[in-house]
């Protein structure tokens, strides 16, 4: 090792990240100028396309420029969820302050675990986790990032899991001749499911409560499976309530289910990973009316906030249960008197990269007030739509939404087969879902940018590939 | 809704990404050019920070101005993990193509989970994965990426526990008559008695398996708990070897615990979250020798190979096992016929950030040869720092390194202290461990970048801090 060389190593790097700067600009202009565009057509195998773009790896390296210029053309392959032809998922468009500090956030490259590393960005973290608290209506509480919904849905059941059961964080599940049950509605996140099997309670022991004609959770009907589970010599432990389900954008009734849940001796969780963002919004902040009697609540602000990719929490109603549940000592890492600033301790992950800054820096430009007028706007574009789908003759609505999901088909004629061709021909990128036994397109009206002429275009190219495909039964499946 | 005033608020927001590149470009110069420096001291208080960042959140919204002033006063708060003065975890540098593709990853703000939505960005993933089952020796391996080496280990102790368990999954952990132990080293990862915790099986049922001179796992030690708990009614299912330890940066000898495994049926699992990258290196990869033989690996990327935080994956060395454990049905959501080609199926997450494009475009940039160059240079570098530690009267080398953490201590003087007093006056960022029952300075030499003269730096920081320091017994503590 000698310094000579190493210093001239050094200049190296440093050069290289100013170029670094500049290539991102030229990257995100050559972005930004075509994303608008009909999306490039699934036309090429997953195999002709990882070749054409150069995708493989190999034994020896490119120049920077070389790099750079793959990048772009993996770019411009790459379908854009900040398109106003993409409104297939519970997130959509771009918020510029958002995207503004998650470019930041690998520049200072904190890890959330210690105070001693990340600085202010822990202040930042407290900060917004706070705030939601406060909107929420948990006058207690405290929470913490998770790396997405259902982690956070995961945490919150671990940590009810472990409320219920005394020492089992110590001793483990087995040999406690107790059976846990949970209770969610059948229009609810599979992540539920899917945390029952990982934290050992079983999948089997989830219960799938029907629905009601809106598509929100039928108290009676979740009595009834509570109390035949209690016959049956289960505990039953959890009630997951939903704000935002995934096909109907549906919301479960949580002050009903705080009764329930109370009467029963239940946790109550609110799975609002998609609607929980109303809480900022005083026009629809009664869609979770009875919220601040829950026990737990998942948001992630990367779905309705418009934030980028992942931007969850939990967020829990007592002050302490985080730490109770989650902490564990390593001397090597926590090394500072106040634990309090040290996040690591009441999170389900170690090393953690900073999801908090886009969400603060988004938060910081709108204020309260911006950010509730873009809940205002998507749920304005959702009822436009809306009466769009009922103007049409040529088009049935599934429901009327509770809220900026709306579900319709095409009058004889296969959502699944119309979404999958405008999906395979660049058009549109918009998914189906099942409504009362039926496929219906599913529209998420979660971009507020997107304008009147941009609602026409999706109808216009659902309808003209309607046109291509064969005729079907109008009946419900199955 | 009308649609004039939708096409302003349109454009209004393509200029407003258009001015956040330019803010990006400003922001970033700023923190590159002061970054070097020592770092800020925390002479304030959090609350006194807090209030003079002008972090607090408001009804109303600022302007992107003084959102980027904001911002960029922050930012040159924020301790630099790419500092030559940062060496207080196990990452630190920063990689020039890493750092370009992660602040790229958000403009496209892929959501993980399908290929209909995520297009190109899963064949990067696939790539990059393909390419370290072959560097590991897994023939007929699969892997995912996972939000943390934490995470990484708790999905390959919940693959282990159902193999082990049949129907676990299913219908839980409860009323099998079986105890499941875990066996570790005492210098493991402390995610191994968390996911533990986690996943019901319970903390205590985690073994910590004494260490030999080296900071390796003891066989000895580890076959004679098994057999104990075999003895005891406990069925041993998991050994954890570790190949690189928090604090020593030691690696367990795979090949004797394969052996040991085979004997016991247990599953081996290896967390190579930090020492795992030497699975590229030649001159290396002797140290992980045995690794082919293993069940699971966990490898973090954003550790040894510098790529932005977080980038781990986790490995397994039979095709097919993620999607028995981890698929879960959600028909909304998985719409391919060709479900191999949608990851999501595969993951613990369901929406999940894109982390594989940053070592993607680092593996391009650098080639495996010059990812094989940048692991000699952190062992040459760790090499120079232990002969200058030897060489110093004043200083105690804590145990010949057996890669590139070096543990050290300065003669009559507390470590504790000493990193302590250089965090609060803001020359070095710097940790300590424990060895042998001794507090020791851990220097983590995993930032290639650094000089002969930066090593100079460390040591004349931590013995003008010594010098301010009382002096102590040198004793191991009790």
């Amino acid at each position: 090792m000698e310094s000579e060389r190493e210093q001239e190593s050094i200049s190296k790097t440093a050069d290289l990240t100013e170029l670094v700067i500049a290539a991102l600009s030229h990257l995100a202009s050559s972005r930004l100028a075509t994303e608008h565009q009909p999306f490039v057509p699934s036309e090429h195998s997953p195999s002709d396309l990882r070749r054409e773009l150069g995708i493989a790896l190999a034994e020896h390296g490119s120049s920077l420029e070389e790099l750079v210029h793959k990048l772009e053309r993996i770019l411009a392959a790459t379908p854009s969820s900040s398109s106003r032809r993409f409104f297939n998922q519970l997130f959509g468009g771009r918020d510029p302050a958002g995207l503004l500090a998650e470019m930041l956030t690998p520049l200072a490259n904190s890890s959330m675990y210690t105070y001693k590393v990340a600085g202010p960005a822990v202040l930042i973290e407290r900060e917004v986790i706070a705030r939601a608290l406060q909107k929420l209506g948990y006058l207690e509480g405290e929470g913490m990032f998770s790396p997405g919904g259902s982690l956070s849905n995961l945490t919150a059941m671990l940590i009810a899991r472990n409320e219920k059961l005394g020492d089992v964080r110590e001793t483990g599940l087995e040999g406690r001749g107790q059976r846990l049950t949970v209770y969610l509605s059948d229009q609810g996140h599979y992540s539920i499911r899917k945390s029952a099997g990982m934290l050992g309670l079983g999948r089997n022991n989830v219960r799938l409560v029907p629905t009601d004609a809106n598509g929100s959770m039928d108290r009676a009907a979740a009595r009834h499976l509570i109390e035949r589970d209690r016959r049956g010599g289960a505990t039953p432990f959890m009630l997951v309530a939903t704000t935002g389900t995934t096909v109907l954008g549906a919301f479960d009734p949580i002050t009903e289910l705080a009764d329930l849940a109370r009467e029963f001796d239940m946790w109550l969780h609110v799975d609002g990973a998609f609607g929980g963002s109303v809480m900022l919004c005083d026009e629809y902040r009664h869609l979770i009316e009875g919220a601040g009697r829950s026990d737990s609540f998942t948001w992630n602000a990367h779905k309705m906030m418009g934030v980028p990719l992942s931007c969850s929490m939990l967020l829990v109603s007592r002050r302490g249960l985080l730490r109770k549940h989650l902490d564990e000592p390593a001397e090597y890492l926590f090394q500072s008197d106040d634990t309090d600033l040290d996040p690591g301790r009441r999170s389900i992950q170690c090393g953690r990269r900073n999801d908090a800054l886009k969400l603060w820096a988004a938060w910081q430009l709108h204020g309260d007030a911006g950010f509730a007028r873009r809940i205002e706007r998507q749920f304005a574009v959702a009822r436009r739509f809306t009466s769009m789908i009922e103007n049409d003759p040529e088009l049935i609505l599934a429901k009327p939404p509770q809220s900026i999901n709306v579900c319709f088909r095409v009058k004889g004629k296969s959502s699944r087969d119309i979404c999958t061709l405008l999906d395979r021909t660049g058009r549109l990128k918009i998914g189906f879902g099942t409504v009362d036994g039926r496929d219906v397109i599913r529209m998420v009206c979660v971009n507020p940018d997107v304008a009147e002429r941009d609602l026409r275009t999706v109808l216009e190219e659902i309808k003209s590939a309607a046109a291509e495909l064969p005729p079907t039964s109008d009946a419900p499946a199955g």
